[in-house]
């Protein structure tokens, strides 16, 4: 399923905000030596191999910058470029769109690494494999609706969006609680019956005691594969299982295949890299 | 000399924007978990080697989250960490600590991570060499204004702010003038006699032509380090002369060695990753 | 457990936006009629028995007028008052009192008046009953976060806090996704495994359905008591069972005692009426 | 005549941020349920007698969301509907229209549920009367510019906007200032030309200070309708008279007979509740 | 009495939006070459004869970029100071103080320059005159809330601050209405009773037609001395008579010994020149 | 060149604003006296001689209020109108026409102030010369995107935009420093070295200090004409000499003949008065 874009008033607040760092105080090269009317063409291309990410956003950057320009998307997010395969064209008035370049390209590329790092750890994923791939909330401050919605674009899944959306029990909190069936029972009396509960463990006493008292979802934090296996094995399906720590690209495939349901990393996001996108001027 | 911190109501804007993201709809876990009025205190430290930025937004989340916690910063931004040195120190409330840590944290991982990106740039040049590394506006949208502070952090300097701060002529400016000279004149005749003229070039040719028509920055595009040499030895300080394009850690010795004046390279904000910094809590 | 108060930048923005609407342009009448530095005090009292909900708010009312005022809670909210009982005090500069009154009162009176809608529903779940009388998302626009905070000060739950919180299926999504399964099956492998589904059924088959295909909560919709108490014997604790529609005070006892879930009802904010309670002067 | 909508800049500012509360995270369940593309068409209707208001917010409610949409208004604010009528038409995109849905309603119920009240009290104006009704201050936070104008679709009356736009002389302002003439004088003196004095009395003695020292408008707290009437008798139209306090439906009527001008209660904004609107799906 | 100083949310809304245009990227000059620490103190000083005004403005300036800083105003708004009188100083962080500096002047130079308008036409009122001088709305745009305070410390009042204060029937107005008549009962029937009506006359018939009507403030329209004497004359005190247009500080005496009410001059706002406030450093 | 204009980001950031205080509770007259659907339209002319700036701000202002009316600007920005000549026509929905009339006119004649005194200057000098007039950072609070604009209509150059364009060394930078030497190498030293080095001197021995030390700009404060004189022949052209303190328009043809490179004036901006335009309504 196509992932959903974020919302447009989204869109358009955090665009604005980045027009404004960029270009509230004009541009003085474009306008010296550009002349006015002057029209052109560019077009967006992968300089490498990338899963794009953020074209619906660029569209709007150019809308705000001249609602006279045309943006054509020649391919959706979510797929997979070549290096030179053409991404999008933008076509009007000459200096806008020279205006916009740098601000459209930072989104860009900022979002397309996110969807092309997130996309390296589903290509890890063994085939059939239902193991899901999840983001974290290490994300980019301010840009957290773009980044996960970029982690979608490469195929992973989102984990909470932020400290209401699900609860969930790290150790401080088992520690303030006094144990982990207090914490969960608490949490479970106090959130809404539409939050689902989620316990982080480190042992698997732990995990049983979790599992007992009715966590959602269980964590196992620092799981080495064999562990994984095991509480896979212990807890039949009664609990969603969600590994983390210690993930790399590496450790995917054996430790998809302990059956775990979810792998989550915050390296999807934070530790994603631009990708290389040129806007290329057609004569 | 330490770098100048961004002001206090640019730090409050973007943390109230980041805190909105991930706190505005409360924290069910903190507050079914841990009672009310417990203390606690925490410390920020370095688990891998790192250049510090970022304390004083560190200390602005948590004064927005709740007025009453201290915040101690035990270094000062731009301090090279050890893994395991102690960065700063956070004590009060233990909800308002938990309820602020994902976003402390994300600002302190990413500014220090493009202070320590920046600072390897630094450390390959030679000693003694007056090369200045300076970055680029490919920047994350929404965080110039830390990000810049973070390469200064780490010992390098800043490229123009924005489109407005300096001229900038490239291809496209000059195929449209019709001529580097002719750009270079207009740009002249009508930025602010405050602004500098920076005249990007391909050519030896365009070089020379840049110089003659006044440039006061010449940024070599793609040159390699011999044509480098030639630029610095022709220009002979009449101009500044920037080096970008296919920068590498590995090439910055070689290149600073030319008695370029700049390199500069967008790899300081667009390709650094978060660094590993921890909140541990304290007994 | 004392429900948690709305974020301090929630509150700073709501009410900074209230106090643009009643005073930004200056209060006439007060500045003509107080003299300068004229101190005084007054006591928020209930004038009818009721919950009170809205005293952090109405403190930050107050210090955004004018930073040098007391203000003193002398109750916490969620508190039952009888009419004429002593909420909270507020002394200093007089004019300033007078200033912020209005905008400190129309916070107090609605958010007290959704405590105490919510409640009269509580007080008649039966002596005993674990039935959850939850709210909806028809809340007043700009207003959810301190409706909500109302809503666990009367001592009833929140439901989803917006489309994102949970998965809510209803009769439009489920024809337009074919059936009941189909559209589970969708929502499950479409949203964060943090997130839980719920499906709203019209029909004993729809909810055998819903159950099949692993909602975790199944909301009746307008079942009667009986229904519902056949419901909750087929269902067994298997998924959370919600009654909806049709929900009116009286009928909360009867239902409570079918042994579903939760009840939730939109009238614990739609129709919720503000309270009365007065800013009474002190000689 | 038909009442003066609130400014496009107002309508856009409080719906983008009741979107932001509701949607700027997206709708998990019409995404994963409902096929892009999906065209649709729903009608509001009524589900129970009311006086509609608020379509030209609904209008931008959809606006925002999906400029596609297309939005068709069948009557105008201000029209009596009954149970079943149609007040508007939303064609387009599904899932645009569903992820809009619960906002639109939010509004357009909570604006007709005060326009039917204000309704309530206009229908209770003996045949021919020319009292006004009026609303007060006491409206939502936030949505003052809403409500004010739901009142004036009901067909009542506005009091003053805020604190600066009329001088309104309360008990404490007399207390301080001495008395009801040094009050009044003062008020004519500070406050623009352009702005009218009105001065609360709670006895006909200061009925008749104010009317000496040139109130403009004085208002009869808590009067009886036989102190009212006497009242009436008394200023002879040299003043208006405003009767607040203690006002009822029932007693609308008879209070009108007296022939005071206006009756003023905040009945109309803080006790009105949402009306029944619903929005069903055309085939 | 002294004038009421504008909100503080207003005056922090418009001092944070100046700030941001003068230093939200920072001050290159000041902290490159003053050492950090420096601690100094500076003097506002008049260098001209001035009303000042804007002293709580420059406050908030300083706190909001530094608030360790100390400012103490000498003087209120509204004192007349001679050349060389000291209004303020400031003390603390120099690099603050160097940073605040154009943004505190900008808005005390410009407010002082209104206040000094503004008792210029106050100056020109003979002894004992009843006249009011009054603004109007041609306001610098953004500043209204400033500089109709500046116009009050300079002992001038203030006109209707925005289209929603009080009714103002124009040439336009009339003609669409048909007549003077129509236009103030269309006026009076629609507007809240708390709000005045003026109505503005070209000629005598017009004047007596809206007195007749009821007008509350009939503005004369270019009546020259004579006409405004007949004007007042024939009113007898029924209506508030205002002249405007043509008014020249030489015609001020003699208009206002017609005994008009108010002389309003869009040039208290539209035509006052920044007075010259210098902030000199003390050693 | 025809300047560059604000950035519509910017334009539609401070036009909100503007409406905000002036039509955000509506126009009671308008709505009152003119019927729904009346069409009108109205012609901007000159009522005396100037340089017309702000005409896309106007169009803008047209926009927000009613998208639907119809904005014809005749002439261009910067174009010299005579008393009397047209400037621009809008048609459309009378009430939405008379609603804005006040807030475009307040921006069209106070930014056509600034370039009709920019103007003024530019008009002063010889024949040929190649000084430029420069404005200041003197500028009205909030406008100075376009105050700058309006100044460079008027055919005047700007100065840097901010404390962060360019470095601006002045007498307290020097004390602090130890000396202009110091001051200068700590500033190229710690600045983008896309940054200009502007230093302001009081003699000449400063003078040539600061031409040593590498100044890219040397401002003569408060030089007379002998004194700027021997400063340009000194000089040389090997930085550029800008000319600041008393400057007035008289003064400005013997001053250009110096050859100095800059004149800079507050008074572009802080002492510039509205001019007078019109917008008469076409029958």
């Amino acid at each position: 399923m196509k992932p959903e874009t974020p919302s447009p008033l989204v869109i358009d607040r955090i665009v604005r905000n980045a027009l404004e760092e960029d270009l509230s105080r004009g541009d003085l090269t474009t306008h010296a030596c550009i002349a006015a009317d002057t029209q052109g063409s560019a077009e967006f291309r992968a300089r490498e191999n990338l899963v794009v990410s953020g074209l619906p956003v660029v569209r709007h950057v150019f809308r705000l910058v001249d609602e006279t320009l045309t943006f054509v998307a020649h391919v959706e997010d979510g797929v997979l470029l070549n290096k030179g395969d053409l991404a999008a064209t933008v076509s009007g008035d000459a200096r806008s769109i020279l205006m916009a370049e740098r601000v459209a390209l930072n989104f860009l590329q900022r979002m397309s690494g996110v969807a092309s790092q997130a996309r390296r750890y589903i290509d890890c994923l063994p085939e059939g494999a239902k193991t899901r791939i999840a983001d974290t909330r290490k994300t980019t401050p301010g840009l957290r609706a773009f980044e996960r919605y970029a982690v979608r674009c490469g195929g992973a899944h989102n984990h909470r969006n932020d400290l209401s959306s699900a609860v969930m029990i790290k150790d401080n909190h088992i520690a303030a609680a006094g144990s982990v069936t207090t914490a969960i029972q608490r949490a479970k009396a106090y959130a809404p019956h539409t939050t689902k509960i989620e316990c982080e463990v480190d042992t698997f006493p732990q995990l049983e005691e979790a599992l007992a008292a009715g966590a959602d979802i269980i964590m196992l934090d620092n799981f080495d594969n064999d562990a994984v296996s095991r509480a896979v094995e212990f807890v039949q399906g009664r609990a969603v299982l969600e590994a983390s720590g210690g993930i790399t690209l590496e450790r995917i495939p054996s430790l998809a295949e302990t059956g775990v349901d979810v792998i989550s990393s915050g390296a999807l996001t934070h530790s994603a890299k631009a990708v290389d996108i040129g806007l290329d001027w057609l004569d």
